[in-house]
């Protein structure tokens, strides 16, 4: 009798559902949903104007997600709700909201829906860099042991940063917060109807260490004395490891999610980590690019190493008994829908449409017959600032080497080329500090659906590349984990490791480096490196002069 | 009874020839004539291909101007061509042509017109960068006297290292070249059947100087020892001022044009040199710009200053008795039609269509709309190398500030900006060195037709910009100085100055800075400045390298 188990997976634009059988792997039923609000970056939905920077969704969405796809994957698969033995979800990281006690977003009360505040703060929002800013240099000061494991600099994208703009910026409001959650965790709450914070997000992001537990409560004071224990008045030092049960479904839940009472769910994750045994890893030295609107980096260590400018090192932060480490770079599909959205051209459209050919498609044929140098850019990939490894939001993007015959595919080629030096950045600095590469895997829609771009950035950092044998990474690997909280006895599985040796997967093709093309990508890289340094660690701050003269006006 | 003067203008895409009424300098008719070959960038009309950096014309396309603009400003006048007493024109400069002896142009002989050698250089030809560089080096390492008049740096656009070029790659072509000769001497020379090069492109394109001649024939004889007598074999010593009669209109070329045979013609002159009288200018410290396609800045001052990065200073190169400066931006105009054909998406063309808008109207109502400094975005102005103050044709262009919410608007603002910042560089080197800078005066397209342009421009000099009262500058002042070739006693004017107070003329309309705009510009400025000197004078020389990488791919 076959078992199932769900997982579902909540990026920035949109949640999606997969139904796998907990033997196989196989994916039975996908189903994706939109959310309403989308991002909103302009406005609240009653007209209220928000600032530069910010980046809000609505937690309505994410419900929304839960009542449409998971009856929806039960339909399309023909599968009855009984045989259904876990569910496990994962999310975008430092998506934050505020709630009452009882998990009750405030922006679903009447007298905070026009308060910007109240809503939920997507990982993007970047409106908390002051707040960042001041954070960095206080724990600097003050010499904070934790500091040096998230490579010496605490991003604004993180959930300190983000409460600390509330309290400073609305301070009724922060008041009024009972929680400041991790939305992976207020959807696990509203699924078993129990707080349940993971270790994962409080290991990355919020500066909780297995041994250390979170900053000293005189730490907090030292940024804000109204923050003095902010730990234990918004946040919890309850911390579940990856790969528990984090409860039941509940009576309510189940009757949303057309699934059964009691139904197993597992500890809320991270769509970047989650992604780790689906791939089948299962050991250090192994980095999965998880690559969509955004790039995430993911890599199993074997020691603890302070590397400057990674996103976090966390003991059993990725799967037990290894460090995990996290890199990132916050601009990656984003990059190429801004591209075609603000600077294609009409011509292209046209003449795209008349091709009958998709207008990402019909670029990248175009893009596909450069050779690496042809165009003579390069470009700084900062358009949504610099992750890893400078860990400023305040950068921004660089387009070098116009001439009046540069045409938009070569500008396009460029942004791409921009994102893999990028990627060779980050692969450097960990070499460079001691934790081993030795494989690159990619996961993501992109990795997918852009075979230009994985030989280009195999070409870029001269290593084989991978592939992830499912289209939809993170669910697969959320349902992995559904399949976990089930347990073996139940159909599933008792631990990560079983599972991802049992259903993880790469695909037979691998994008092998040419080598002459990585001979020029080596001189290419040698420059965006030049310009890397000489916008990204001092040399000329005029991005952050520039910055500060928009908040200016 | 009146009379009437035809001055005939050559611009990148088109001739355009204007009749205007001695006494009164009123326009009576213009027509314009495109040339048919355009700008051949990537092959010859055979199909044969052309490298990078080149860009060519056909003379036929000259020919073809006057054969048809100059009957069509007669018949829309009603003018008889009796009453033409003169005919003047102006062309772009380093707009150079092999011919043989008689000023047949190679390219029309059969067994040259697969050789890319045997066209017209436009201007914008930019293949000869590495003779100029060679040039340059040759000349400063024998402290050549005259380098310091032309900023020292020749431009790859001028005749010298064009002809170079020919001769390394296509010495049977050299050998077969009677004369090398500027476009606006060898129309000249169709009209009047005498060979008559110009005091103006001679002393800013040629290195001739009224007092000392041309570099040596040794200075010649060590670029290559074939060149040593190529000023004798190839141009002239022969040289004649502006504002001379260069003879009278041949049968021949009066069957072309439909005057009569005997009208005066003037010594050919330079597109913006001619400008100065016909917006009135009779003094020194009046800088006047054309703006179109490029830009050219025309100065007179009081004594000789070598200034830096300038293209040139001549004795007598504008108005006779004062020194005449000249400096130059290689990408204005073209700047902003690169934007629009290969950046600006399709949703801008609909909405502009919709609106019942032309592309550019559209665009500048919503770059209007915009503050200074609120797009965060600083460019580069290097998309065709940089004339002035760096004299370098290998820059090229950056754009630094993106985010993902930059919209199409704030590019091509920042695009315009660049320009003016360019032009600000060139006023603040002259001021430095000692050439006083007191009006800014606007000729050209742009002038015409931007008002939000010429208000960022003089928010950017924090100086007032007046308007030519013309909308053919160059065509006015050619035909002025055809007046002036009749003389007085045929109805037209015995010097140039005369001809400027009576008929020369700018708009009573004053573009006036605005102190808050201008403020926030003097900071904006500082950052283009700082990037400027970084990647133009030697702290980062990557847009050399990668311009190298392509020219080896």
């Amino acid at each position: 009798m076959s078992k199932y188990a769900v997982g579902v997976d909540y990026g920035t634009l949109s949640g999606r559902a997969l139904l796998i059988e907990t033997k196989t792997g196989r994916e039975l039923a996908s189903s994706v949903y939109e959310y309403p609000h989308g991002v909103m970056d302009r406005s609240l939905p009653d007209g209220t104007p928000l600032g530069q920077d910010w980046a809000l969704q609505h937690p309505q969405d994410y419900l929304d997600v839960l009542k449409n796809t998971i009856p929806d994957v039960l339909k399309l698969a023909g599968v009855d709700a009984a045989d259904v033995i876990g569910i496990g979800i994962d999310f975008t990281a430092c998506t934050v909201l505020p709630t009452l006690a009882d998990g009750t977003p405030l922006c679903f009360l009447p007298e905070y829906q026009n308060r910007p505040h109240a809503y939920v703060k997507l990982w993007k929002h970047h409106a908390a860099q002051k707040k960042a800013n001041q954070l960095n240099a206080i724990a600097a000061s003050r010499e904070e042991h934790w500091l040096q494991n998230y490579g010496g600099k605490i991003s604004s994208e993180w959930a300190i940063p983000k409460i600390w703009q509330i309290l400073e910026e609305d301070p009724q409001l922060y008041k009024a917060m009972d929680r400041f959650i991790e939305a992976a965790d207020w959807i696990v709450w509203q699924l078993c109807g129990k707080e349940t914070r993971n270790s994962c997000t409080a290991g990355y992001k919020e500066m909780w260490n297995k041994r250390t537990g979170f900053p000293s409560d005189s730490f907090f004071a030292a940024l804000d004395p109204r923050m003095e224990h902010v730990i234990d008045e918004k946040f919890s030092r309850d911390i579940t490891p990856l790969g528990q049960r984090a409860g039941f479904l509940t009576a309510q839940a189940a009757a949303l999610t057309g699934l059964q009472e009691g139904t197993a769910v597992a500890v809320g994750n991270v769509d970047a980590h989650v992604c780790v045994p689906a791939v089948g890893i299962d050991g250090p030295g192994k980095l999965l690019a998880i690559m969509g609107t955004s790039t995430c980096h993911i890599l199993m260590g074997t020691a603890e190493k302070q590397v400057p400018g990674m996103c976090g090192v966390v003991e059993d932060g990725v799967m037990p008994g290894y460090f995990g480490y996290e890199a990132g770079q916050s601009c990656v599909g984003d990059h190429f829908a801004w591209f075609i959205e603000n600077c294609l051209p009409q011509a292209y459209f046209l003449e795209a449409e008349k091709q009958g050919k998709n207008i990402h498609a019909y670029l990248r044929e175009k893009a596909a017959g450069m050779r690496p140098g042809e165009s003579g850019l390069v470009a700084l990939d900062w358009w949504n600032g610099n992750r890893s490894v400078l860990v400023d939001a305040d950068l921004t993007g660089v387009i070098l080497g116009m001439t009046l015959r540069t045409r938009p595919e070569e500008i396009y080629r460029a942004l791409i080329e921009a994102t893999a030096y990028g990627t060779r950045m980050i692969v450097e600095n960990y070499r460079h500090n001691g934790v081993p590469v030795d494989e690159f895997i990619a996961s993501g829609g992109i990795s997918q659906k852009d075979p230009m771009m994985m030989q280009i950035y195999a070409d870029v950092l001269n290593m084989p590349i991978r592939i992830a044998d499912s289209l939809q990474g993170p669910a697969l690997g959320a349902a992995m984990f559904g399949a976990v909280a089930a347990g073996a006895a139940a159909g599933g599985y008792d631990d990560i490791f079983e599972a991802a040796r049992a259903i993880g997967k790469v695909k037979n093709v691998c994008y092998m480096p040419v080598p002459e093309n990585a001979a020029i990508y080596d001189r290419l890289f040698r420059e965006y490196r030049e310009l890397h340094d000489y916008f990204g660690r001092g040399g000329n701050d005029i991005m952050k002069r520039l910055k500060q003269l928009k908040k200016e006006l």
